[in-house]
């Protein structure tokens, strides 16, 4: 057969502000590859069908000093996020022919990689979208998961404030809340977030755009745990709310990400007025004590249909730019993922 | 014997910024106790000996509506903190004459006192001024191990930056850091406390109104841990030398007590850059786990001098008020104690 087009993503320049499409991520399409005769070096050649676009790749269009978990990207490489693709060749006894594998991908259409290492051979017997990998049974699960079980000492009838609520990471953890007793009041940006994050439990949801979050928790708090995807004058209205002993699982700061300004926090003298803890975490630091236990406990509740999940599909690497601006506008309803291809 | 007067410092009125010796707190004589003749009740007569002046009583000087887990003192109360006392009369089995006593005791020169419920009868065979259980072996003390054995998870090697170093609280996290094996970075507000930090082996000490923070730390640091006393713009300055993962333990914020003004926080967004994590906590909360180790650690080394501790003793109940503003000035010099009467 002869060469296609091996379209890749490269990182072209530090955003400002907003990363932007076709200047901060470029898409490229110089790179040609034969798929019959690409040599694979003992390893396999991997199609792309899915990629993840999340909110922490900003952190890494940063310049390389920047101290940070996620290391800073260079200008001209192929941006990396979870995907998950399929085998074509193997010259690998691990990966075979039409296995799925989900790890840390390159957002290019083909690949060829030398081993499964930080990979994992995704095993799927009820037919679950392989989108649900990247989302409710990927990162941004065990991220809702493992943080909520690690620090969030929930106890039945305890109130959390959850922002993004409607999100892939504040999504789950309105369910497990809800699973685990508590009285859950959630945040989104639209009408439409509001009624899902309803749909799957919440029993306060509002738009942060047309409610005061400060009157919302006066009347719905006090809180005992805060999941805060969001910072800034959010993270104040929940100190604000914050009961005596209170939690706070610091997962993001969004409003941060993109405007080169942090928001300054006025009220943090009562985290020793009130005793209150912030934790802030990397998901990798709680993998090996909570992995087995999320598959566990999360696959069964996914397949039953009784833990729900969203997802907003860009189609087409092309597009990946879009997401990755979308993800940081809060325009995505759902878990953001491009389709790159079909099987 | 005739009565005698039974001097009691008074809650006055409510400060705006710093307490005011004779109007925060006023020294009243217009009671009276009759030592041979006052009804016991089944209780037991306290002679008060010592008491503590700490930071957080600025935190109960506040309107009864303010979220705060020491409550709100009452105008026109006799003002509590921990204190030792001599057993002068019993009626009590439990307490007899000649015990001396700890805990929360009321700032007056004698008290009925009913049961020993939350106080403690002081066990002292090798005669320690009593002054070190309001010290070194009482809150502060217990304060800086409990929170340290806690939080800090130290590891020999890593570095640690403790403000307000000279203080009860501080000049013990030190010593501990340094059995830990930590390099200790330490601050206070003189040069006489400099030396005292340098003299209990912090490695670096300074004067923070001579030499800039963010200049010291960006020197010597980064940080594993950071031990806040102070709040404020040293806070920020210890997150931007913090490294990924950097516990932070939120003991005070002074610099935030009496401005009424909380200084904000702009670099907050670093606990998710660097996946820090930020320790409020009460001292209630962790005696029941730490009490035991507590004593069994720290007594010896002070009883054979390789914990030091320094004292500043205010003569007499009447200069109560002059040790609670010094404390909150840090004019202070050693774990502030006033000095009521002695044995």
């Amino acid at each position: 057969m002869a060469p296609v087009t091996n379209g890749r993503v490269l990182f072209n320049s530090y955003p400002d502000g907003y990363p932007e499409p076709g200047k901060t991520t470029v898409y490229d399409t110089t790179e040609t590859i034969d798929l019959d005769t690409v040599p694979l070096n003992g390893g396999f050649l991997l199609k792309t069908l899915e990629l993840s676009i999340d909110p922490y790749m900003r952190g890494r269009m940063v310049r390389p000093d920047t101290p940070s978990y996620s290391p800073p990207w260079a200008i001209g490489q192929v941006i990396p996020s979870n995907g998950v693709g399929v085998v074509l060749r193997s010259e690998n006894p691990e990966a075979k022919v039409g296995d799925h594998i989900s790890g840390f991908l390159e957002h290019k259409q083909y690949a060829v990689i030398k081993t499964l290492e930080g990979l994992r051979i995704l095993d799927n017997p009820n037919k679950l979208p392989w989108t649900a990998f990247l989302g409710v049974l990927g990162m941004p699960g065990k991220t809702a998961f493992m943080a909520w079980r690690e620090y969030s000492s929930a106890k039945k009838g305890e109130t959390v404030f959850v922002s993004t609520g409607a999100g892939p990471v504040g999504s789950l953890v309105i369910q497990l809340a809800k699973i685990d007793g508590l009285k859950v009041i959630a945040s989104a940006g639209s009408d439409e977030k509001v009624q899902f994050m309803k749909d799957i439990g919440a029993d306060v949801a509002f738009n942060y755009k047309t409610s005061k979050t400060e009157e919302v928790l006066a009347k719905e708090g006090p809180i005992d745990i805060y999941w805060d995807n969001v910072g800034g004058e959010t993270l104040e209205a929940a100190i604000d709310a914050a009961k005596l002993n209170a939690r706070f699982i610091e997962c993001g700061m969004i409003s941060a990400y993109n405007t080169g300004y942090t928001f300054p926090i006025r009220n943090f003298f009562q985290i020793i007025a009130k005793s209150l803890s912030f934790h802030g975490f990397i998901i990798g630091r709680l993998t090996a004590k909570w992995d087995s236990e999320f598959y566990k406990t999360i696959t069964p509740l996914v397949e039953g249909g009784q833990i729900k999940f969203k997802e907003h599909i860009y189609e087409g690497l092309e597009r990946d730019g879009e997401g990755i601006l979308a993800v940081q506008r809060g325009w995505n309803r759902g878990k953001a993922v491009v389709h790159v291809a079909d099987e």
